[in-house]
């Protein structure tokens, strides 16, 4: 697997990386970054797996959230993979916020055209894994994950369905019932057709519903999010009470939905993955 | 004076806001962006005023530094005006980097057209000054300095050339002798005109010579800078020998000179001038 480093900047004693890469998953190049602290210049480090948003590319959390000052003091890797395959010639793949590019829902697709290219499913839980752990200093057996808004879906989802793969789950703000959820229906209508039971293995609610993971999950929400109807929080909240999941759900008075509220609590995060890694 | 609220957002238990208002100075709408720290509803706290560099917004510094972390922990006020006058309609405003919009170069302009508009210098120093002053929960008799890059220099100078109003100066890689730079040539030729004299007030090493601060300033400088052409540290190390200024200045093997190399470092500059300000 050729991994080209395309950019790379000293922070908090660690380098800030960006990669590209071919995927045989979907089918184009994707680029991630990576966050590797002081202590992997002695040997290989844990990670942390962060998921972003709607419109991100890998660039925001990387410029926005703050972590890296947690990560190097913890001693932590942060991976942080684009949200969706960009430029494969998909007609319509620009058109909307939340399907296409930008908007990939962490979701394999099955409907034609998306599912020649849009399986950040399988990207994100087997073959970055894989690249991350074949190329960079760390430890295979030890990752977590964590993400927001769209990408807290995807921590969700991908962390509870691969149990024994994530020692730890966190999530900001998530969608957590992508099938009740208007842009999450549009999206998992494109990606999976028209069936909605197969929508539920990327609805967080439903995952939860069917099949609780072990850990408990540390949920982090604005209390001042304007998105609250598309995110569902009362869904997850439910969804965990009727299924025994335990849940750390923190609502946090004033704050909304940007990097400002994330930047705030993501130190908490990286605290909470570094226990549970240790 | 009126100052518009045009967006805020909760941030480490403070605010962090964006203003826009009407500048006399510039005669033109300015925007400026403040982090008002916990501590601000309870009584005045001191302000730290930031100066971006070339192309930023006050926007820049605002997601990319996480400054509030450290600001909220110290009860600092940090103010974060735009870098020039925006949209004004002088010929070529947009057509380089280092010389219109995005590149006011904290100068008042004294050649058309840019005179009409381009008075950044006084603009910092005084206008913005009032207009936080008079509407923000700040103590006027506590205010510290810095920037980065062409913030740097505008750190610099509007500091040194203004003593007595600043308890503190810092800067991060700061473009040291503006007169003898390539950028700033452009920018001092177009603002001011041909005769060089009147750029030495604008170039930080010729202030320096010519009236050093009693504060000792603290530069940070990334080793790994690729515009140290431009910035002429050494320039700046030599003024300071040559007038007794005090200078500590800290170069930082391996860091370039973007925002990672600002973040990991402004902790350090705002514990600094808390010091100063306490």
């Amino acid at each position: 697997m050729q991994l080209e480093l395309i950019s790379e900047a000293c922070s908090f004693e660690g380098r800030q990386q960006t990669y590209r890469h071919s995927s045989r998953v979907c089918d184009c190049d994707m680029q991630f970054a990576a966050f590797l602290p002081p202590a992997a210049e002695a040997g290989p480090v844990p990670a942390v797996y962060w998921l972003s948003g709607l419109t991100c590319t890998e660039e925001n959390f990387s410029v926005k959230s703050g972590a890296q000052r947690y990560a190097a003091e913890l001693g932590l890797a942060v991976i942080i993979p684009d949200t969706s395959p960009r430029g494969v010639g998909i007609a319509g793949e620009d058109e909307f916020m939340n399907v296409g590019t930008g908007a990939g829902f962490y979701i394999n697709a099955t409907q034609a055209p998306w599912s020649a290219h849009y399986r950040m499913y399988d990207y994100v839980a087997r073959e970055l894994v894989a690249v991350v752990n074949g190329n960079l200093p760390v430890d295979p057996d030890r990752k977590s994950i964590s993400g927001h808004s769209m990408g807290g879906h995807g921590a969700l989802t991908i962390g509870i369905r691969n149990p024994g793969e994530y020692r730890s789950i966190s999530a900001f703000s998530p969608i957590s019932s992508a099938s009740r959820s208007a842009w999450g229906k549009q999206a998992l209508a494109a990606y999976l057709g028209p069936d909605e039971s197969a929508w539920l293995a990327y609805d967080a609610g439903a995952v939860i519903r069917s099949a609780p993971s072990h850990h408990e999950l540390l949920v982090e929400q604005g209390g001042a999010d304007p998105f609250l109807d598309e995110l569902r929080p009362d869904d997850l909240k439910k969804a965990c009470e009727s299924s025994g999941q335990k849940l750390n759900f923190r609502e946090r008075a004033g704050y909304d939905h940007g990097y400002f509220f994330v930047g705030t609590f993501i130190g908490e995060h990286l605290r909470f993955h570094a226990e549970a890694l240790a």
